[in-house]
């Protein structure tokens, strides 16, 4: 495959980004209608981290870790850098001193559908990586590959500037374009929660807020 | 599959419970003749929490937590939410609303055979969950299930006011009727492992506490 | 399979081992030539722990710890239990008795191919165990196995007297032959590494410290 | 756990078994509602069988096969053998030897939650097993299981007694008590599958046979 | 999220994909530039079908087939069905009913990223499928997805029209603007392997016929 | 690593090799005291070939498969291609052109802790390949690696010149001094058990055939 740079792309406003960071990954799904998660096997190399940012995409061959360097380059402040591969692979293309780089170029953080390592270091430097494995295995720097074109990532489509969402939770992504509108939803479903929460803790059930019992009872359900 | 809830349910002494919640999951497993123990995909959302509790057991469709919602209602004071589905799910089934709700009404924690999510609040209201995955996949509320049935969750086979014990170690099910027997049997062994424990830390061998240079040279055993 | 234990085998040089343990694994791992890894299904059951030693190997039965009590008697201050299993299982065969007992005869930590338990105990009393599962199921003692004898444990070979780096990165193996000359090139890429931090650190990029850019026009990357 | 063997256990009507045979494993879950499937992971080590029989339950150690010579004394002619583990366990349990015993015994067949070897010659004798593996690894004769009680099998529970129906789509449970209703709803459910497939194959459409449109349109589907 | 049915797409050349389909997954793959593949757990339910055709992509709902009866509608002559789902479901969304109507209205096959079932009379019709897994475990038709929008199946993103080949080596997809281009090289590639061939037969080395021994030699390999 | 190519290898007397090959994996494997056999995730490609071979060691990097050519010029009539991989890969590191060459070359048959692709073609050439996966990813050759050194495939070890025996039930090593031995303890084992099997046969239990009843009863069996 041939390999492309794509050196602009677009972004969406900050006060978006921040404003989905805040709602967290969970709400973020929702208030999309359930769509953008990125699949279970991603997990947060430590717990705690919450941001969100602009996926700068990579797409890298199995085991070489070539076009990290060639993506920091692109790199603007708060991005996310996101790596999607062109065939299965474990190994560890994220150490301690690409995140060294990468952070002082910009990077928020990185989503790797494949594996990482030194986490040791990441944690102590607060940079937060989501990856499929931990894992020493080194990798090599042969083949090129792409960035800044669509990628698919543990199961989602993701495309260059789309809005990346991650949490202890998972990761989500948010179309660019339809960011201000999902910032919209979801902060009416905190709204809406803060108040369901309060309802919660008084011990108002589930089956009352949300009118639940007639229809349950319509698809026949039964008490003993 | 028509739908029960179950609304009496018999359950254990609560000093029985809390006897074996000290005793812990292995210990417990150990006592009761190395049965009853879930499989060990399912692992606690943080470390550190160790808890017993009556199983109040919910068997769920495949992405639908519409009978949770059923059974936060039939729940008493110190009960553990217990969920089997009837089809492989990771889908995120449980979170923060849901937990405010169980809270409220006595559950002392969750287990469940599926995914859970909002895992940092879970952490900050101390609702400690087993679940099979961490994912923010929603669910809907469409079938029905039942409530307080025999149900299988992580290759185990519950009842409804079985004693569950869960820690770091993974979860465990006692049967209730033979909870006090068991109890008998775990603190049997800790008084046990206290004395065995001083004689290991003092430097001597299993070998030797539990006599198996004979039987291991029987078996053929050359030391070389 | 008869059973042997090999009583007296030979270890590397105690400045070696603490030297590679300072190192890391992702280190070590890179100095060697990229090979000696564990496969990534071992992890460590609470973060944090940085250890080498020497390699004490274990050939046990599936769901049989026998061989691990036979194992301790043979252990110098300083090495590491390694348990490679002659049948997949992720049975618990350890746990906080067999881990006093290993720490007072100066065991460092524990590799194991299979399962372990009492986790909460293990990690209080500081023993650091790397696994393929944590699991309350029990052993039996019923059929011997080989102390001290070449095993592979997770895809790697390992033979007694290896020396085993271990830390939140994973497991690595180094043939006691080989110490020396590994300890050699993972100071001089720790060396190396330090001053290469510096300048990612102020913004300099790997495209221009590794001299990659010729050769990625040469391989046909475009920016566009 | 102390075994147990409970030699005289209630069996279904011969013709309900013969008839849910017929059915096959879809049609059955199907018929009764959708409950009693085998996890997917259960497959038939040779495609094209198609049994259903009375099981004979089993609890098994793990690696552990000796409660199948037990088991075997216990069989009636048309009854399936069903085997469960007290751990997970991916050894060979069965062969062409206890496959000749249990034959000789009346055995239609063999579902069991861990592995089995000596295929091809299980293959040529006709003799079906489904199983979580094909593994030529050996199994001891150590541990007392029970034989008939309630087990947990690739997580359903199984009584002795109950009807298993087993095919290339997998295995399913009938309870035994259920077995009269269950089977005249699968026939039922036969005879309108064969209308519906006239129609299917002349080209109509399950949009209109089923009058989902409306529906549909309710939810919000939308063309383009 | 809503649901969107698109009626009308564009389809390459039959010319183009019957070329294609003879070439067969691994040379189309190849000649792509490695592009393409779905992940390697998706497989067929029996060994021998090699096909090609139009994606029909549908989005569907976990254990919820609904949108499968939606898309029959939209097939044409050779199409192949394409199924992603909003979440992981291994349900068995399709079985011989849904078959028939499918083949009636001229599908060549399926594929689906979930479950299928009643693949013994798929296999005696002849409609071969391509999944995640098999099981007879029944889906729900309560939640609307989408017909022809890009979706992600099996980790490779596929666009509605996209040109899907097919065979006992798994799955690749072909961008239809790309087709021409890419059925060109795979039949040089085709062409240059048929004298390939012939000197491997007799017996000329890879090592010559690709002259990798200077190469070899430049990396360090050495003879001893 | 730097790359090694041990050209010549001590290998077993052929008639050894034949015998092994008539006994069968689970049959050898039990010979030899149960060890030996490689991880149950290595399956063939297709039902039916039953072979056994000098093990042509290969040490290959992830996703890359140029050591095999170097492999091939080393083969001499009747051995077996076994690949190690120095990470963990799927990609499909052999198809037809390979197999043609290795064939022309005398192989018998390859074991692969990796992918395989082209397995029409290899079914039809007869060529069985027992494989972690099928998948027609392909690879590079860039890195070197090592032949005809002690490699780790599927969890075992394997020395150049090892037998290997493959079949339906999976793959089996013997080490080359052994297998005189085993072959002996082999030939006597299927000699019992064509005895054992017209006593079983004949309806002759296992529990009187091996005297089991005492010591089950021992062990506290009880029937009722």
């Amino acid at each position: 495959m041939s390999g492309i740079v794509v050196q602009n792309i677009e972004r969406a406003d900050q006060s978006l980004i921040d404003g989905l960071a805040k709602c967290g990954v969970s709400t973020v799904h929702e208030a999309q209608g359930r769509k953008g998660l990125l699949a279970d096997y991603i997990r947060p190399i430590y717990s705690g981290a919450r941001i969100a940012g602009s996926a700068l995409t990579i797409l890298a061959p199995p085991c070489d870790n070539w076009m990290l360097h060639v993506a920091i380059e692109q790199l603007k402040a708060g991005d996310i850098l996101v790596v999607g591969t062109t065939s299965p692979s474990n190994a560890g293309y994220f150490g301690d001193l690409l995140a060294t780089s990468a952070k002082a170029h910009g990077a928020k953080g990185m989503i790797i559908d494949a594996g990482t390592r030194d986490v040791r270091d990441l944690k102590e430097m607060k940079f937060p990586v989501w990856s499929k494995a931990v894992f020493a295995q080194g990798t090599i720097k042969e083949t090129i590959g792409s960035v800044n074109i669509p990628i698919v990532c543990a199961d989602a489509l993701i495309n260059p500037g789309d809005i990346i969402v991650a949490d202890d939770d998972g990761v989500c992504v948010v179309r660019r374009e339809e960011a201000s509108d999902v910032l919209e939803k979801a902060l009416a479903r905190e709204a809406n929660e803060t108040d369901k929460r309060a309802r919660f803790e008084a011990g108002e059930l589930g089956l009352d807020i949300y009118n639940m019992r007639e229809r349950l009872a319509e698809k026949g359900l039964k008490y003993v």
